[in-house]
């Protein structure tokens, strides 16, 4: 058993979930910062670490190498039970993995900066054009996921009743990120509510971007 | 307990994931088509069932509305334990989930006809531009992809080990898509190997496009 080792950036919204899930289950790591806007995941030393040179990337203590978030954070929900970031039934399970998804395969993938490098160089996007594309796919998920949260009886402080867990990492990652990009938030109470209420817990605060060793 | 009843599209491929999942689990369904081209997922009627008006919306036999194809996969393994899905150690299903999760956050939500629409409309792509889009973001995940399933031990004869799972389910998926847009499946000999081991199975080819009520 040695150390946990997150390969990561303070402004991922993806790197932000995981630091988020780590400090629920009181879990340290080492911090190793790549700078995503330098290049510095693309550098062999780091392909030689994750082929796919993204981050996040987990080293568990076994050494393991664990990507993508969704699966990090179950996996550290799986080892360590307390607290839970998933319902105990089926379908809550399937209600928190599907807001979860809604974020994290609906707007984040397109809204990712190698996505956006490739509308400025393929078609001359400029910082205008960005923000638009941006905005767009958050307003195209955010408007049926706030019809969502706010017509179900399983939404209580949180996603899901009233402990935060996997929806809500995943949430507030994104409306963080949205802050960037001048998101109107107006049209989204549930969902602002639910933020503002995660951001007022220790363990998001610490995992905030700008509370991170290589904040700008 | 009613029926189960699968909003899809034969030509969606995450409708195509959930097709596979039912049918590895032995569940009968009714088939509702949504012809993706023509907007009938966007008509008032639809969007009633499931608010972002995707498909695939999977209505389970207590009513209860399930998106998300990931989110309905893992439900349907919970709860309908054989055959698994999902290896029983937490190392493994992080592997599992994490291929998975390759494809459906890192090449599928950038490529779907959404964004390839946008494309079109917004900066005026043509056919071949979109083909070059499609196949840009296949080969960026298709390479470390085919590097992790080459240098795994845990690769057999499927993603993980020799029975077919949640990865290769996601796999199979993509590389049927992948013949749209004349994807060069020669650098990955085994995503080829294990596609081709899938497309053997029961599952795998009554769920598959081609065999659907509404394939043209």
């Amino acid at each position: 058993m040695s150390e946990i080792i997150l390969h990561n950036y303070f402004r991922s919204s993806t790197s932000y979930r995981v630091r988020i899930a780590l400090e629920m289950k009181g879990l340290e790591y080492t911090y190793v910062p790549h700078h995503l806007r330098f290049g510095e995941h693309l550098e062999p030393s780091y392909l030689a670490v994750n082929p796919q040179g993204f981050v996040p990337a987990l080293i568990w203590n076994d050494g393991t190498l664990l990507v993508q978030s969704l699966a990090i954070i179950e996996f550290l929900d799986e080892t360590v039970p307390q607290p839970p970031l998933l319902p105990a039934d089926a379908l809550g399970r399937a209600r928190v993995r599907m807001l979860s998804q809604m974020i994290a395969c609906d707007i984040h993938p397109i809204n990712n900066l190698r996505v956006l490098t490739s509308l400025r160089t393929l078609y001359g996007a400029g910082d205008d054009d960005v923000a638009n594309w941006f905005r767009h796919w958050v307003n195209e998920t955010f408007q049926p996921l706030e019809k969502i949260l706010a017509e179900s009886k399983d939404t209580g402080t949180f996603c899901h009743g009233d402990r935060p867990g996997l929806a809500d990492i995943c949430l507030v990652a994104q409306v963080v990120n949205n802050a960037r990009y001048n998101v109107d938030m107006e049209p989204y109470p549930v969902i602002s509510r639910i933020a503002a209420a995660c951001l007022e817990l220790p363990a998001f605060i610490k995992a905030a971007p700008k509370n991170q060793p290589d904040a700008e």
